[in-house]
């Protein structure tokens, strides 16, 4: 199985599969059948949040490293909230930082996107129900988030959900490293060996509550080393097997190129 | 302008605009321009929640009288939250109370449906991007909200939203009646007058955050006279110039027709 992006390709926007150094187009259905289709005549396409998702529903505390460095007893279980599909951009777009901001954190997470609708689904079922797994940036305003404790605000700004660069079709139970970068600067770097829930029990607790779509993304939390952002930092999140998803950091009023994910 | 629907006929699900004592399709655009068409040859069809929104963005403590009663001080700004598309349910749906709740409230409010894509909507211009009114009942499990204090849980239940029966293109800025019933006696009655913040300020505020989508719902808060919900109960919100909306509430287990609103 290989990775699965969505691209710009003679205007339009698709799903492709990127296999040696070539492009193909996504033949049947991407939350049913679907194969490698014919070889697109294109070079470096502009890639695109790889799907809008209808959520995502996103973790709080889930990495043992991380509970470990802030002195936290380790939750019994998982603390759940919602991003706003509003604030997905896809790699290369940027993250705007609104006028009333507070300090800006990224935080490098492993998205689980849903392949078909998931609902009481018990854990030792789950890899059925993925499609795959991406990189996710967990954008939050660390002000807002204290102020408001609820943490919608603080983390479903437009731009606040940088995912991609691809599904990719991972096993569920191997380890992967996640990690980010700022400026080329190594922050966080770890291991979901690290997580505290793992993807199939956040699927069996999060389908318990709430029915999951196709293409909607649980987030599963972050690692140690979150840090702020400031205008001209280029943040890259990055899932071993799933690849790397760059953004940079603008202030409110630059141009973005994020808003036309949602037409 | 009349209230618009979403009702089954012929085994479709389509809009449709009630007049006199016959439905009458939808011609147009419901997010553009649209106006009475054909007489349907339908009696009493199953209305449907009136749309699926991306989202229903919610907000905390928002009416004068309820701040009185709880001895709070006015928020001075809006304290927000998401519930999930997946929690909508039309009128006559069941509310289904999950395996692993505690104390289920119902909790009447007016929610305001948003008519194109709102983004930085100042309050003199709210109106312009509202598609008109409906009712909502902001279902919320208090034990879960207390005990995760994010309130995604506790108010993201599948079924946790009803809204309808129709959208109502109602005036902003002329106060508005909200009750809500259970079993037929009185429980919440109180008036747009009392909010804290006016649907205009909500609009403006919610929009500096998070882009709204046609569909999208505010719900603008409760007024006091919250309380617990139990199987066998019947709970109706009604929205003065919007009409009733009623759901039977159920212990997950028995059947629930609230489950096609995701088709």
């Amino acid at each position: 199985m290989k990775n699965i992006y969505r691209i710009e390709h003679n205007g339009q926007t698709c799903h492709a599969l990127y296999q040696g150094d070539e492009w193909f187009s996504l033949k049947g259905d991407l939350y049913g059948e679907f194969k490698v289709g014919d070889r697109l005549e294109v070079v470096k396409p502009r890639i695109l949040a790889p799907l809008i998702s209808s959520k995502i529903v996103a973790v709080g505390l889930n990495y043992k490293d991380h509970a470990a460095e802030m002195n936290k007893a380790l939750p019994a279980e998982p603390l759940i909230f919602l991003k706003p599909s509003t604030a997905i951009i896809g790699p290369g777009d940027s993250i705007v930082i609104p006028p009333q901001a507070g300090r800006i954190d990224y935080e490098a997470e492993v998205g689980v996107v849903i392949g078909r609708v998931a609902r009481n689904v018990p854990a030792d079922r789950a890899q059925e129900y993925v499609l795959g797994l991406t990189c996710v940036n967990d954008v939050t305003d660390r002000d807002l988030q204290k102020r408001d404790v609820q943490y919608t605000r603080a983390k479903g700004f437009d731009t606040f959900a940088p995912i991609g660069p691809c599904v990719a079709p991972v096993e569920l139970d191997i380890p992967l490293g996640v990690e980010s970068r700022v400026n080329g600067e190594l922050r966080q770097n770890s291991s979901t060996s690290e997580l505290i829930f793992s993807i199939r029990e956040l699927i069996q607790f999060v389908t318990a509550v709430m029915t999951l779509l196709p293409g909607d993304i649980i987030s599963t939390g972050t690692p140690p080393g979150v840090g702020a952002l400031t205008p001209g930092d280029r943040v890259v999140v990055a899932v071993e097997g799933v690849g790397e998803l760059g953004n940079d950091v603008i202030q409110s009023g630059a141009s973005s190129a994020g808003a036309d994910n949602q037409s």
